[in-house]
């Protein structure tokens, strides 16, 4: 695998960050996590005067052998028909792309339908869909590169353009399977509690999943002989979770902000950190969603996300939905008066 | 008192915008409390296509005669000091209006300092800050029903502008003390699980605001003859508290969308259902801060706020900062596909 020079955030300008935040116009503390995350952002851009400039959103799309083992709700043409949709304007991550000003990119990494010449689809389709990890490796170690370099290239595209914060959404039927397991293997929580209803299992089909997956995760370790981050990852993954590794990680190279979205992104996220825990530092951790077991993921990462709004869509939606949270944060820095030039009586 | 004509939001529709709403190109519910703002907004509004035209926010700001008892870590001199800050933009009110495209109305109804003539403020003192409750009603009934009407008036002309959504600030030293009394005298709560740390009182100073609190009430409930909730509040509200109830209970009967700020607007919104349960089916509770007793609060109104990001700096932030997310509902009733529009297999 590629590597990343990711280094932690500096921190030796972190009281001059904070001697900022406590000299605004404003009782110490009072703006709560919008200074928090004030203080993260400068601190990922080496900054008092953070910027947003130019967002950009990745919707990567990609399906899943293992959803040849009924362990979704809905069938893998909803992944292509969405693809479609969402060059169309009409799907969830496109009004909220429009509110927040982002620019969408809409990538086919893996999706099981021909979508070659389909305006608005970048096509970096690596293979139709990846293996079943029931019985064998999702993908092969030159298609996880493949994947990450993917990645890495989108968001040099972004930067190209400026951007300085980037969101990641997925479209992937199947893909709360190989999000459960990640969460199991890095974290240790047991398989059960990492599987939830995806849209919307009942619970005898939340069962056949934690049947299928438990299967899975025992086949690979009788049949794999030596189990690492990079193996787990590759031997589960959806080309687009890989490809969204690959780009958080470039990402965290460049010091761009990484809006983390909700379960699937996330265990991305947490994969991603194993590899190179420096990468943290970037990600804002954006949306604790009803998924069972993803507050626990969270828990399990030190992350506290922004929001708690009950969605479950995907696409990157609670990351697009969190962003005028972290434009707050900004403008606090950029544009609220300190005590000094507003002629306050300092009051704590 | 003025009388409103508040009716309950008519659920005849209700089915219909459900309907409308299950039918959106997405896994059923899963698009969270999205779902939830868009239905309360369409039942406000009488339609399926929603609109939150022309955003208006009211920065009331008014003194407190229990400042002079120390129950606050600010003196009241802050009040003026931060109208005259809003009006050169530099107040978190000001970043967060001109982020979400909020027409900001900035208006004295009761500040001790002659703020006359200050491009930017629009006057309309009652009195240079409220009588001290410790002794005698904070307010006469002429001011109280002055109070009102300012607030009716305020309404009267963002509407005339065609407001459709309307959020309310406070600027006022020590009102975070009527505002515990009001959540004690109407939830029922003992009056020390209602009293918190305000904008940062230290351990002997909350133990000190509950003495001069409790002393109040005795007071109140030995002189008072008659006890009810138009008393309560005209004998300890302040005269920008009062004025936000006017507010709001003009803008229920006008069927705005109400957005209820944090610990002080809660206490407001939940004096205004005292008098007219109706206005609630109108108002969006927006941020849960940390201030003792204000989850309690909203709890014992049956109400779940949006946010929680520990902001407790007034102004109307908290509702100022929600406002995406209840535009990102309305967006969702306006600008998503259905699944018929959509090409795409229904899953669920």
């Amino acid at each position: 695998m590629k590597l990343f020079n990711i280094q932690s955030v500096d921190q030796t300008i972190k009281s001059t960050i904070q001697a900022k935040i406590d000299n605004l116009n404003k009782p110490k503390g009072s703006l709560g996590r919008l200074e928090d995350l004030a203080l993260q952002i400068c601190l990922i851009q080496r900054t008092l005067d953070p910027s947003l400039a130019h967002p950009c959103h990745l919707l990567l799309g990609g399906d899943h052998g293992i959803e040849r083992e009924g362990v979704s709700v809905s069938p893998r043409c909803v992944t292509w028909q969405q693809m479609i949709n969402f060059t169309h304007g009409g799907g969830g991550v496109n009004m909220f792309c429009r509110q927040h000003g982002f620019k969408l990119r809409i990538v086919d990494v893996g999706v099981d339908y021909n979508l070659v010449g389909i305006d608005g689809i970048i096509d970096r389709k690596i293979a139709r869909g990846t293996r079943n990890f029931l019985y064998e490796a999702a993908m092969t170690e030159e298609e996880f590169d493949r994947a990450i370099q993917i990645g890495c290239n989108l968001v040099d595209d972004c930067i190209a353009e400026g951007c300085r914060v980037l969101s990641i959404g997925e479209m992937g039927i199947a893909n709360t399977s190989p999000s459960s397991i990640w969460m199991h293997q890095f974290t240790g929580i047991p398989l059960a509690d990492c599987i939830g209803a995806g849209a919307g299992l009942d619970t005898p089909g939340i069962r056949h999943k934690y049947e299928v997956l438990s299967t899975a995760l025992a086949n690979y370790q009788s049949n794999t002989s030596s189990l690492s981050p990079i193996t787990h990852i590759r031997y589960f993954g959806g080309f687009e979770m890989v490809t969204a590794i690959g780009a958080m990680l470039k990402a965290a190279e460049k010091h761009l902000v990484i809006l983390i979205d909700g379960f699937i992104m996330t265990a991305c996220a947490l994969a991603a950190i194993q590899l190179y825990p420096a990468a943290k530092d970037y990600m804002i951790f954006t949306h604790c969603g009803d998924e069972n077991g993803h507050k626990r993921m969270l828990d399990a990462m030190g992350a506290n996300a922004l929001l708690h709004l009950g969605l479950r869509l995907g696409e990157g939606t609670g990351a697009l939905c969190a962003f005028p949270i972290v434009d707050s944060a900004v403008r606090m820095m950029n544009e609220m008066n300190n005590f000094e030039n507003a002629n306050i009586t300092k009051y704590f």
